[in-house]
């Protein structure tokens, strides 16, 4: 039996100001580093320990992986950071109040951009300085690849390739896994894991600093799951 | 034109206590803490800006690495892990305070064991707490490779392993390589990018905390070096 722990970054800068962020890279506040620690400590505590973790390429996915793993002495194993587990990427939403946003376009709409399986919100136009090609951490992907929004259903697609190509092979000789992402990169996860519904998953609510334990057999099948 | 960015750890709490650390995993100090944010200040500053780190598996050289990449916005690039890049192993000595070992054995052996190229100090046995074999990070390794104590030669004969079969090929399709390790396991990389004797890299004091930038060639030559 191995173990794939999911866990979702704590209370960053800009959930505590209620803006969207998507790919903008923004730091954990004190209360999400004090999340990040719980979730290393509940680990701890649990004796389940990651030999290998994966990440998204966003900071305050990254340093929930540090600081949890440092506090259960686990800060040495390999780890592999991926834009695939970054966040749903908001469009020209990124950096807008939810509140004012909701005031803007209609409660009813922004309700559908952010809890709708495949409707895109705005898109970023590749001259906005939000396009994620003007930062170098993207330099290596296509244009292709680039998004200028992505609805719930682009961020499971690209996520299955992280799944795909790096997880379960880097599970094949591990047999703890712990995967530091976000609210709708962590939703992909579950899905293909538990085989769930478009329907479904738009209903899954992933709360922040749990570490969401999935034991699996040798093929990757759920055998139960539980939060710590 | 690329560039090695080697970084030895700032203070650790063993440091500061004068104990023999060796492969001991310590933490850092408050102080330690702020020299390798000062690290990534100057990084940052000078405009030299990793895209790939090498790391032992140590927490010290992981935390060095882990701050300065938060100080200089490069937290989300690839790192690797190695035990090669480990400090020297400090055998029997390791946990001993420095003063009081060279009272007890002499500061003329004590020193011959911390300078000299090829002496060993006194060797652990396996059944020895401290033995590496009792440590899960070091459980995919053979008997063979697990040290009862180590001289600068042995330490820098598996540093070259790291270097040819993990950094090398890491800097093929990256410029800014940081290598965030100890003070003997960086005399490796500095002997072997210098070609120095062992005679010249047991005189080479490198500073904690401390850039030292090696401009270098396509084929790894060094073109010239400069501390930040």
């Amino acid at each position: 039996m191995k173990r794939i722990i999911l866990l979702r970054h704590g209370q960053s800068q800009w959930n505590l100001e209620n803006k969207f962020t998507g790919w903008t890279d923004i730091e954990l506040t004190e209360q999400g580093r004090h999340e990040a620690a719980e979730a290393g400590q509940a680990m701890l505590k649990a004796d389940i320990l990651p030999d290998i973790c994966f990440t998204s390429i966003l900071k305050r996915a990254i340093a929930t992986a540090h600081i949890a793993l440092a506090e259960c002495d686990r800060l040495w194993i390999p780890e592999h950071k991926d834009w695939h587990l970054n966040e749903r990427h908001y469009g020209a939403l990124q950096g807008l109040n939810k509140a004012e946003t909701a005031e803007k376009y209609g409660a009813e709409t922004v309700h559908q951009w952010r809890r709708s399986f495949d409707i895109l919100p705005p898109l970023l136009t590749p001259d906005d300085p939000r396009y994620p090609g003007n930062d170098p951490r993207y330099s290596a992907l296509s244009a292709d690849e680039l998004p200028l929004a992505e609805s719930l259903q682009d961020t499971i697609a690209r996520v299955r390739c992280c799944w795909e190509e790096i997880i379960i092979p880097g599970m094949r000789c591990n047999n703890v896994g712990l995967i530091a992402a976000h609210g709708n990169s962590l939703r992909g996860l579950a899905m293909m894991m538990q085989h769930l519904t478009a329907e479904e998953i738009v209903d899954v609510e992933i709360p922040t600093g749990k570490p969401w334990v999935f034991e699996v057999d040798e093929r990757m099948r759920v055998i139960r799951q539980y939060y710590l």
